[in-house]
């Protein structure tokens, strides 16, 4: 087991820096009384939400765990041990886990991965909030003391959510082999209660946090903007707090239980695979590998980051997304550094060929950082095209804005095809005695998702970046401080669009790379299930008609959650605009700037509305695949002809497997639409498009009215639909992984 | 061979039937000298287009037969006979073509395919251009008289077409099989080009006839009601004559090559399932049954057309739509009787499952009818729900659009799965002596299939009714006729609109529940170069890469080729804008209405940007496949460990299948969304919205306004993505079919 040490190392490292980063971020300035004020406005709305919400998914997960922890223990038949058979084949030895305890241990994983995610979500939370008034107060007084506020803000929480994945899956592992006893191949099986108690979590914070941000925003600007004509983030609009509000519980709180779970559960997922390796060739390290891995991207990250504030100019003409491009380099070499010494020490004699498969997922990662920026910032086609349309109004706009979001679906799907084939082809190319080659590519798709996965502590800072100085604008704004502040605040609220669409399109790559180590781990356990060896191919055949059938259903099922997640923010903008046009009609005051608005009441409003719109969407996303599965194993299965066990199981197959398909391209059509709409806003704003005589048409002119229209269809679909179907998917995988046994008929 | 003989009788009916309505329709009043004049505008420029487009399309076409022939010729292995073995599988005997003959006969087959492809979309334009003027008299005098033209200009189109279908694809396997003298067994497998000709066809002709209507119908939209404020088809609007014309070349000529390809592809491929049947059984009736249940559809709907002036009620009061209903009704009961008859005398002793498959098929015409309705129609929640967004502006309108558009897939795809879901079960359990439950299944589909198809002939005319009404519309506006005959087609148009959103959702169906049987055209013609048994199961694994990755790219195709669609309305409306301006600002007499403007340049200007634009999609939907195919066979095949040699067939197969699932669930978006759209409109139109002191927000409105955003957003969706869609879906089966062998490494 060498180099296991750096886990914990790495943990402990990541919270120690995250905690002088936090001490660094809290000591400054907080800003001046007003900046202060809104701030805690800011902080008590979130805080309430999030406790509400909280309450909600703790009584559903509590549910969930007790459910499942029922279901595992009756239809499951316990967990066997698996060892190398005398033919070669990997068997199963004697049963380890009964099948309560192991319904027991997959509701504490559950429960554990669950109270995790959370947590992860709180803490980028907790910190986004108490980074924004710093940040506004520093923009006061210069560009590069505010983005390293921001940025060190947003470090934060990067570090905190990967260090407990890293310490929560290796806790978990540890406890449930080396202190429970149980043998090291069966523990990963037994903590894929962990990826799914972390992906249901994250679900509905992504859902209860993107409606909430969104409605938030839409509502505020409809009724602000467009009926009062008053400036965004105006003190007299009581929708303004909570659109505040909104970008830290869906920007912040959402996206990091998003990558905490993308990055446990597909660790996870890793273990699994790795386990059929370790039967053969009795080597620990083939499990532990990921964890390694990640720490190695862990130490890379604090050294990238560290560099940052080297690469920004003193004179603040920079782009700010110089400096935090070259950090990302910094990573990246570092990473491929790790990944030498990873696979070298640790994946035996044919280690290079994974090490290969490490670099691809690299260079994905590389590669998405480029196509997001393509289809989503100004300085290419596909945003001015938008902005041109916008001459012949919001109808021109809408449809060539759709034809670019349906563009981006090629870059990416080409980007993820490739490397999926390219990491498969290299991984089997190892030969590794006994261990089919097929085995070995899949393992190849893994070591490619966890190299992409290295740097997510640094994309995930990037993120939370993002609605701390959008933050930073509106307390700007709202606080009337200085003309040169808010130009500071504005630069970076460019940048940080940028940055949240990049972590979108990451998270799209690990999704679509980590398809394959997901599915192959839903196969293992029904190879388990079925007593087949784990290195036998297990075909899911596209021409059976229950394949087929919930192949269709999966991709319905992506679009139908989609509906879900847009209209809800619909309805909930309607429930905002409601309650602005009555405080203005109540209060005229409002409107002359003689009283002040009830903000508490609007955000109160808008969070109980979006935890009521969060549960049909979510409750969809965990029962279909169930539903599925189980109409499929006892409605259609005894329909068939002959003894026809597998529909279960096979239905499900093919909803996970295409299911994961679509939900990648349409949430990919959905982030980089969204981004692009926003950005042909902000390129028209910026005054670089000019008429047929050579004059601007900037803010206020009807092409302008034309990309706020795109801008606001654009929010729901960036920003609440597309970001929970990241999570959809990855949840697809983890529910039918712990479910497996439900939808096997034996 | 029973019941053959009734294949040229309904083929002869049909086309005697339509000659006589023909006659009826030619022989009417042409309107006021004023209609006949802009109805001679309308002629020139649609008959201009096609000449122009046919051309383009023929060049291509040529080329393509030419390279497919040379293609065929050269890496297939000719064609060999096949019987039932000794050991009951299904064996393959002497050579009966050689490998040059086969590509020969493909290339003729080809070109017969595509000729009558575009003869079907030429029938289908004439009528309607002949019909419109006569409507528009009609509408003068009453309602019935106006419905009966148009009805009878459609059912011409709609009874020639499926004439052409049926006589075009048994008069080439007589002439291959009883003529030339090749086995009836390999015959199916010669014409199978006739099917990738037409759908060639359709595609360009969907295509560019998608992109010229819907551009000239936003442009005209665009420069005219919202930059003049001059109202629809005002002849001071220089492209409204493009606009009319872009009715019939989209939605008839279009509408009537996709129907077209959909008969006879679906045709061909349920006669390639027989084939194996036919060899176990000795029964050629297995082979034939497709073209008798088709025989028996177009006798049924020849009764069910001349009923509907029985049910039409003298005093104009009634919702025309309901003599529409009746009339299909009774051809869904004459076709249950003419199932009943063709499955009992064809089909062998288990003949009543395929009955009950027939049924299956007949029942989801008959759900996708409600479904369509219920989801575009003004009467229910989704186009009202989009009506009421449009208070609070195009964005609102746009997101809950999109949200409704996202939620319609839900029926589709739960409808095509239980369709063919029970299909299968149902003709899986037809116990036939030899046959593996397997392949009567999928038998079972393809009955469903051609139950759905009976009543193609009157779907057809419904839909062609809809450019007709319309144009007839445009007519009377544009004559300046009397406000009642306008009150009379405005009626008929809405209907009109309802009956082309009808044949969208049936197109949808028919390419949902088509899609089993095309695949397993396609696995056969597999099996065939592989030297396996028909009978044998072949199975297509989702969690290989090569089929994973097809897949994926196969949703990208979908996409992709919808944002080149959509993009190109763009692009040509720009255009059609341009000259509209330019005409308006070059002679200040045209808007003062002293000059008249110049109609034939916009259409011209209109048809040429239009037949480059289709160009690009067209050339990605028939190169992807073959692209996709040929980099899996040479570069990843030979990367693979150990000797693989599947890749290339197989990543074909992932993405023929997933990409046929995506494009039915984005081409019902597509469809049912821009649906949606535009009878949210209307609703607004008709008055039936009122504000809170119950005034009636109506016409002019800013919330009409609003709704118009939406419209303007969902015709492109509507008429030219989404239908191209289908027409895509069936072109990647005929392509995949007939050039299966180029993706074989042997």
């Amino acid at each position: 087991m060498e180099l296991v040490w750096l886990i914990p190392v790495a943990g402990i490292a990541a919270v120690l820096y995250a905690g002088w980063l936090a001490f660094n971020v809290l000591s400054r300035d907080p800003g001046t009384p007003a900046m202060q004020e809104i701030a805690g406005m800011i902080f008590e709305g979130a805080m309430a939400f999030l406790k509400r919400q909280y309450l909600t998914i703790a009584l559903l997960a509590l549910g969930t765990a007790v459910l499942l922890g029922v279901i595992v223990g009756a239809v499951s038949e316990g967990v066997k041990d698996i060892a190398l058979g005398s033919d070669g084949q990997i068997e199963y030895g004697a049963m380890k886990v009964g099948q309560w305890t192991e319904g027991l241990m997959t509701g504490v994983a559950f429960l554990v991965g669950a109270s995790a995610s959370a947590l992860a979500g709180f803490i980028g939370m907790y910190i986004s909030v108490r980074s924004n008034s710093r940040t506004a107060s520093a923009a006061q007084r210069s560009l590069k003391e505010a983005i390293t506020v921001s940025l060190r803000g947003g470090a934060v929480s990067g570090f905190l959510v990967t260090a407990l994945s890293l310490i929560g899956v290796s806790s978990i592992f540890f406890i449930y082999s080396d202190v429970l006893g149980y043998p090291r191949a069966i523990a990963p099986f037994l903590i894929v209660g962990f990826g799914f108690g972390a992906s249901f979590v994250a679900l509905f914070a992504q859902l209860g946090g993107g409606i909430y941000t969104k409605a938030a925003d839409v509502g505020a600007d409809l009724v602000g903007k467009v009926e009062a004509g008053i400036p965004e983030d105006d003190p007299r609009n009581a929708a303004v707090v909570a659109d505040l509000v909104g970008d830290n519980v869906g920007d912040c709180a959402g996206r990091g239980a998003d990558l905490f779970e993308s990055m446990s559960a597909e660790n996870i997922g890793a273990m699994i695979l790795g386990v059929a390796i370790y039967a053969v060739t009795d080597r620990i390290e083939w499990i532990m590998f990921p964890l390694v891995l990640r720490s190695f991207g862990i130490l890379a990250t604090i050294v990238g980051l560290s560099s940052v504030p080297f690469f920004a100019r003193e004179d603040g003409q920079q782009d700010p997304m110089t400096p935090l491009n070259f950090g990302y380099y910094i990573v990246s070499i570092l990473s491929v550094g790790g990944l030498a010494i990873a696979t070298k020490v640790l994946l035996g004699d044919a280690w290079y060929w994974f090490f290969f498969c490490g670099l691809v997922g690299i260079a994905t990662g590389i590669a998405f950082v480029y196509i997001t920026q393509y289809y989503t910032s100004g300085n290419w086609r596909p945003v001015r095209e938008i902005a041109d349309a916008s001459r012949t109004g919001p109808a021109t706009n809408i449809i060539i804005g759709t034809a670019v979001g349906f563009e981006t679906t090629a870059a990416t799907a080409l980007a993820i095809g490739t490397a999926l084939v390219g990491s498969f082809l290299l991984g089997s190319s190892a030969e590794i005695t006994g261990v089919p080659s097929f085995t070995a590519g899949i393992f190849g798709t893994a070591v490619a998702t966890m190299g992409l996965l290295m740097s997510a502590a640094y994309i995930l800072a990037m993120d939370t970046f993002g609605p701390i100085t959008d933050n930073a604008g509106g307390i700007t704004q709202f606080s009337g401080a200085s003309e040169s502040a808010r130009h500071i605040t504005d630069s970076l609220d460019a940048v940080g669009n940028t940055t949240k669409a990049l972590t979108k399109g990451y998270a799209v790559a690990s999704a679509g790379l980590a398809a394959f180590l997901l599915f192959s781990a839903y196969l293992d356990k029904v190879k388990e299930r079925l007593d087949l060896p784990l290195t036998q191919q297990l075909p899911i055949d596209l021409s059976n008609v229950d394949v087929f059938v919930g192949a269709l259903l999966g991709v319905m099922l992506v679009f139908l959650f989609s509906s879900l997640a847009i209209r809800s923010v619909g309805k909930v903008a309607g429930a905002i605009i409601e309650e602005v046009r009555r405080q203005f009609r109540e209060d005229p005051g409002i409107m002359a700037g003689t009283s002040r608005p009830d903000y508490a009441r609007a955000v109160d409003i808008t969070a109980k509305a979006s935890l009521r719109a969060m549960v049909a969407p979510g409750l969809l996303a965990v029962g279909m695949p169930v539903v599925v599965g189980l109409v499929f194993r006892f409605v259609v299965a005894p329909l068939h002809q002959g003894d026809v066990k597998d529909s279960g199981w096979l239905a499900v197959s093919g909803l996970l497997m295409v299911g994961t398909i679509g939900g990648i391209i349409l949430a990919t059509f959905l982030n980089n639409g969204g981004g692009a709409w926003d950005n042909a806003k902000k390129f028209i704003e910026s005054g670089q498009m000019t008429d047929e005589n050579g004059e601007v048409i900037g803010k206020g002119s009807a092409v302008h009215a034309a990309a706020v229209v795109g801008d606001t269809v654009g929010d729901p679909f960036k920003d609440t639909a597309g970001p929970s179907l990241h999570v959809l998917v990855k949840l697809l995988s983890t529910i039918t992984l712990v479910l497996a046994p439900l939808f096997i008929a034996t």
